[in-house]
């Protein structure tokens, strides 16, 4: 059976590799497989499998929604290649296509999991505040016609770091166990028309970033006051937030692991 | 005869416009109007025709390559319309592509032409220096693989700031009076996995930036020594600079008057 045999001769050359993963997700139906569209998943298990001629699966961080880009993605996978470790990256790349590239891949420790290893994910919402959008960064960027008071975003912004149950902000809660999350860090600065959103979690329920974006994006247009998240949040009730953010505008930037790992080079605060 | 009516109709309300221009130069043929292809001037004369019913010549300060980008182009042109001076950016956006975006528009004086009136054009060159390209600015940096010394190629640019003779600069030399050009700026900057060229000068040759940006990436790989570029400069013969660097690196970044306006609200050095 050739199938078997090839599986039996490269059992020895099985490797557990980490990758860290760049893409552009406007082309994206989202990180995560799904049958019939085009998903980052995807297309990184047809480029290994191309490889390595065999399945294999990929375990990613983040399953970031349709249209929300990654500069610092990490997956983990387990195959059996001749390739050399210091070569995977570019012969990942040599057949992966170009809206999705691997920054770096290295070999890890058999445990190691993209998803359930991590310590945390940081996500950047950006937003473009001034009259007209941008033709270069459209596909990257959040359009802000109104002024926005990024003083008042911050104030709001900070009154979600801790522990807390992020119920409120979870447009639907499928299967999870807790709502409970801890936000390390939730700010916003101003630079220039930049208005950027900073936000870094243990974990984040479906569309949460984007629900704070949204709401926060009503906070600095003057429709809410910065005291009402804790209310928001307190209530556990979705309709309290404000709309999600379109998904253009969110990347996610780092997932930080315990041996600090996983910082993109793109990325400068 | 209708069109010669509304032709006079309008003359009272004809006003001299300058604009401030955007663009992703990834799918058009360059800035300059030609023939069967997408243009930027033609996008915007179009824009204009169906905003004021007549053809409206558009003069844009630099003639930008297939390919080419800009953030701060500027153009002028004389149109006759209803719109409100200050809403004419927004209706320009309002039927240009999204890859062209008016970022401001305002009125001007008759005598302006956004090419004879410009004192300086600055452009930025981007390389994205690591071992794998981005997915993300893909369209909009030039990457370099191999390490490149920046503190060699700042040595070398710094050599060609004055006024001198660029015909070794130029890919053709086409119609031009004098191959003579004032070089303001020329310097480049590392941060992190980004090599920055800027150039500033009181005009280009054609193919000037990026064939400096060619000769510069063989400075920082070590092709070439900074000392090289007095002579290749002194030569006036094109064989002696380096390959013109790819268009998709390059980008139009300011164009300066004795006024001072035109600076994008996206570029911050």
């Amino acid at each position: 059976m050739r199938a078997g045999r090839d599986r039996d001769a490269s059992v020895a050359l099985v490797r557990r590799y980490r990758a860290t993963i760049e893409y552009d997700g406007t082309d994206f139906a989202g990180f995560q497989w799904q049958p019939q569209v085009r998903t980052v998943q995807g297309e990184i298990e047809a480029a290994l499998q191309r490889l390595t001629g065999a399945e294999v699966k990929v375990v990613g961080a983040g399953r970031t929604d349709a249209g929300v880009h990654a500069l610092g993605q990490v997956v983990s996978f387990s195959a059996a290649t001749g390739i050399p470790v210091e070569r995977m990256a570019a012969a990942m790349n040599s057949v992966l296509p170009a809206d999705v590239r691997v920054v770096r891949a290295g070999e890890t420790d058999e445990g190691f999991n993209a998803r359930f290893s991590a310590r945390s994910r940081s996500y950047v919402y950006v937003m473009l505040n001034r009259a007209e959008p941008s033709a270069l960064l459209r596909r990257y960027v959040c359009h802000v016609r109104g002024a926005l008071d990024a003083q008042a975003m911050a104030d709001a912004a900070g009154r979600l770091v801790g522990e807390m149950d992020f119920a409120a902000w979870a447009n639907s809660l499928g299967e999870v166990r807790t709502t409970v999350r801890r936000v390390f860090r939730c700010a916003v600065r101003r630079r220039g028309a930049w208005v950027l959103l900073f936000v870094e979690a243990s974990g984040f329920l479906h569309g949460m970033v984007r629900n704070i974006a949204g709401t926060l994006m009503q906070v600095g247009s003057g429709k809410r006051r910065p005291e009402e998240m804790e209310a928001i949040t307190a209530s556990r009730d979705r309709r309290m937030a404000g709309p999600t953010a379109p998904a253009h505008g969110l990347c996610l930037v780092r997932v930080s692991y315990t041996d600090a790992g996983g910082t993109p080079a793109l990325v400068e605060e």
